[in-house]
């Protein structure tokens, strides 16, 4: 017998997703950024700490990111732009399902690339034509797969990567988004 | 009269709106980003080129995120978890609309912050309810905002923002993502 091994420990997921079915409470995390305005539209954002199991969690390393806007759109380009992170998302969470489908199913993979695309008609955030959204258009996602499957098998992987991919949710499906301003201390 | 300076540069902006009303084909961008398996669940994704205004473009440098699960996932912690790259994008973008308008309206910053909090049922992802979905219940994000203006100024800066974000946009009305597999050379 063939030993796969993709790195994920399918068993720990299958007896969380046991555990956490008769433990509903343990399953609510709560995902956590804070960002720093730089100046223009650069911003710093920074990500650590999250909840979830019950108790506060930490990543083992702060991550730092910047956001901005290109030389095009009058701007210093300090790093890509916020709607992009939403292809980085995209691209790793479709990915990790890839994986972890495969490995649940002994398909042994040796490469994934995932090309992203995102279309976008600006004159929406512009404000030059009130027909237009402000987001994406649309996105499409190219995988190219090398694995001991059958193209038939690895297109099955994708399509269960996309049935559980909590960003795919998120961008197909609406989220409830609230926005306050904390009250000054003047 | 004051000089009011956040860094945002409205007159490009308000040229460029006028200009793309009138073109718009120009305003049709494409942003991408290709991503790397590595191992397990973790992957790297690079973002440099995109399309925009008529031609290929370029951030002045290749941007590299790691994506990856925590260890309460049995994962190795390698970055931060596709789905909080979400969190970052709506940071960056809310913030950076927050100073456009706040340039366009007189009103100088001193500080911006926004804390943002997603708060996501993983029994969805893990499969182990269907009636959980995959992607975050809710999101909320809340403003410390210090600038030479009233709490209610302030407030309609958020509002305003809010409307023209491209994330906001993205994470509360629903995109159509299409993914394929590119056929195997096998």
């Amino acid at each position: 017998m063939t030993t796969i091994d993709n790195g994920v420990n399918v068993q720990a997921l299958l007896e969380a997703r046991q555990a956490l079915a008769n433990a509903p409470e343990a399953a609510q995390f709560t995902w956590r950024a804070t960002s720093q305005w730089r100046n223009g539209v650069h911003s710093t954002t920074r990500i650590q700490q999250f909840h979830g199991l019950g108790q506060e969690q930490s990543h083992k390393a702060e991550s730092v990111f910047e956001a901005d806007h290109p030389a095009v759109f009058a701007a210093e380009d300090n790093g890509i732009t916020p709607i992009e992170y939403l292809l980085v998302g995209l691209a790793g969470c479709l990915t990790a399902g890839v994986a972890s489908v495969a490995q649940n199913r002994g398909i042994q993979l040796r490469s994934v690339e995932a090309s992203v695309e995102g279309s976008h008609d600006i004159r929406g955030i512009l404000g030059a034509d009130a027909d237009v959204r402000n987001g994406f258009n649309d996105i499409k996602v190219t995988f190219t797969i090398d694995a001991d499957a059958s193209q038939q098998e690895i297109e099955a992987l994708v399509a269960q990567s996309q049935k559980r991919s909590a960003v795919f949710d998120a961008l197909t499906n609406p989220t409830d988004v609230t926005v306050e301003v904390a009250p000054s201390n003047g």
